[in-house]
């Protein structure tokens, strides 16, 4: 089996396992988990495929989303009071979704022929907007908006990626490893000494004052 | 007329009622209700044609679909303080509407080749998501994720349609009312004796200490 | 370069920076700004364009819109305080963009051969959804649900739009501008009067108490 379909899946179980966990905080009821489960997990990767016109989307072509998923939400029934010392592990599998799905949504932007600009846009939509509807269906505000450098170590890896791909000779694979390599390093480095990004407090010339 | 096409209206009519409903007890303006009950009444087959590519849309297909919800808009308007009383009739419809949503889904779902359950949760789609929009967009928990045996309802009853339709010789009228009868039943007993899903509050092992 | 085209970009501009203003006012940082302007600016046409399926979808078919979204966020990163002293411009350009946005939606509705009815709630969401969005993704109750005569303003320029084309032998782009001007007018005075659509309170029979 593929590398990248190993590190695909276990992203979308690391996503999963973390709607269901902010669902159950909510005291959601196991229907409403497994949705919150399933929208954070493969919602990213729906919106692309419905924005660029890719059917089957996502899960439709391929049930094995639905299964990790379903397995996700089991695994956190099962050892919902133990995940939290298996943080690090958990952060591990999320960061490696983020990276996998950036590159994946890019990849597939690119495949469609689109204008690298979109193609980087539909890697960071796939990387992010799932974990935007699960924080918009449980009635908070994304996180995504105020956390640390999430984001932005998706567009850096993605802009690495479309560099490469274009001016070096490496191969496809290759490039794939070493822009995931930049998405983990810089959110693991931002999260460590809490980098975040600048706000719009002030203006240039109130700054100035 | 087909008796299906008029449960549907009916549901649609039931739908647009519950969010005409929902908006005006968040003193939203007469626009602001007409859309709320437009949303909770096309909202899960809008999604569901978006997602597998059905195009023309429900209620683009089908102008009848806003001319029910805008006749619901205009009882609301009419009639609201008397809505209290009819809350049996109102709870029929939007019982009879979740039923019919959840088969039709399905079956669109099955006529578009998908697999059994992608088609499940098309159904599920239908049903469910309108009033999940409805609360998003009234910045609420969606009630879905909190309330009585309502998806699990629709996902029984699209069960027994796949089952019958698969393994019986019943003709697909027959299995239709039957499955509709699975869901009504389902959800008026859930009611009726106060039925709620399993929260994930504990672990296994933390039920165990 | 069209004159509508223009308007178009002008309407886009003011709406990233209302986006930009409520994601600042909620701290969320450089990133989310971004997010927040990008989905109001263009959240109503793409909105339009999934749903009757007219791939590329706007802002995939013009890369300008995303320039001039980069350029709002960073002229509000720059001149914020300033803002405040601008409203009457930004109101302006807000509410060109609304009526420009109503008909060119209505426009592209009517190209795609949908039902005048349909092409006009096109137009409608084109104009509004991008502010739904905006809310909706801050946790707020969406403005215009709440707020003085905006989707009004629209659906009436809309009916002036399609009346003039159907029943007059004006030149289209003629009907284009007194169908905008219509939109402001109701708009610009809704606004000096506070003008603001009737809610359901109570119903018919409870007034006559």
């Amino acid at each position: 089996m593929d590398v990248v379909y190993v590190l695909d899946i276990l992203g979308t179980f690391a996503f999963a396992v973390s709607g269901a966990l902010v669902a159950s905080d909510k005291k959601f009821d196991l229907f409403g988990v497994i949705i919150i489960a399933f929208v954070t997990a493969v919602g990213g990767g729906m919106l692309r495929d419905v924005l660029i016109n890719a059917h089957p989307i996502n899960w439709i072509a391929d049930l094995n989303y639905l299964y990790v998923i379903f397995t996700a939400v089991v695994f956190t029934f099962l050892f919902k009071s133990k995940i939290a010392f298996l943080s690090r592990t958990m952060f591990l599998f999320d960061t490696i979704g983020i990276s996998v799905f950036t590159l994946l949504g890019l990849q597939k932007g690119l495949s469609f022929n689109l204008h690298p600009i979109i193609a980087l846009i539909m890697g960071m939509i796939s990387a992010v907007f799932g974990g935007v509807l699960r924080d918009v269906l449980t009635n908070k505000v994304p996180l995504i908006f105020e956390k640390e450098i999430y984001a932005s170590a998706c567009l850096a890896g993605g802009i690495i990626y479309l560099l490469l791909f274009k001016f070096s000779i490496l191969p496809e694979k290759f490039i794939f490893i070493i822009a995931a390599l930049v998405v983990i390093t810089i959110r693991a480095i931002s999260v460590k000494y809490h980098l975040k990004l600048p706000r719009i407090k002030d203006d240039l010339f109130g700054k100035l004052k």
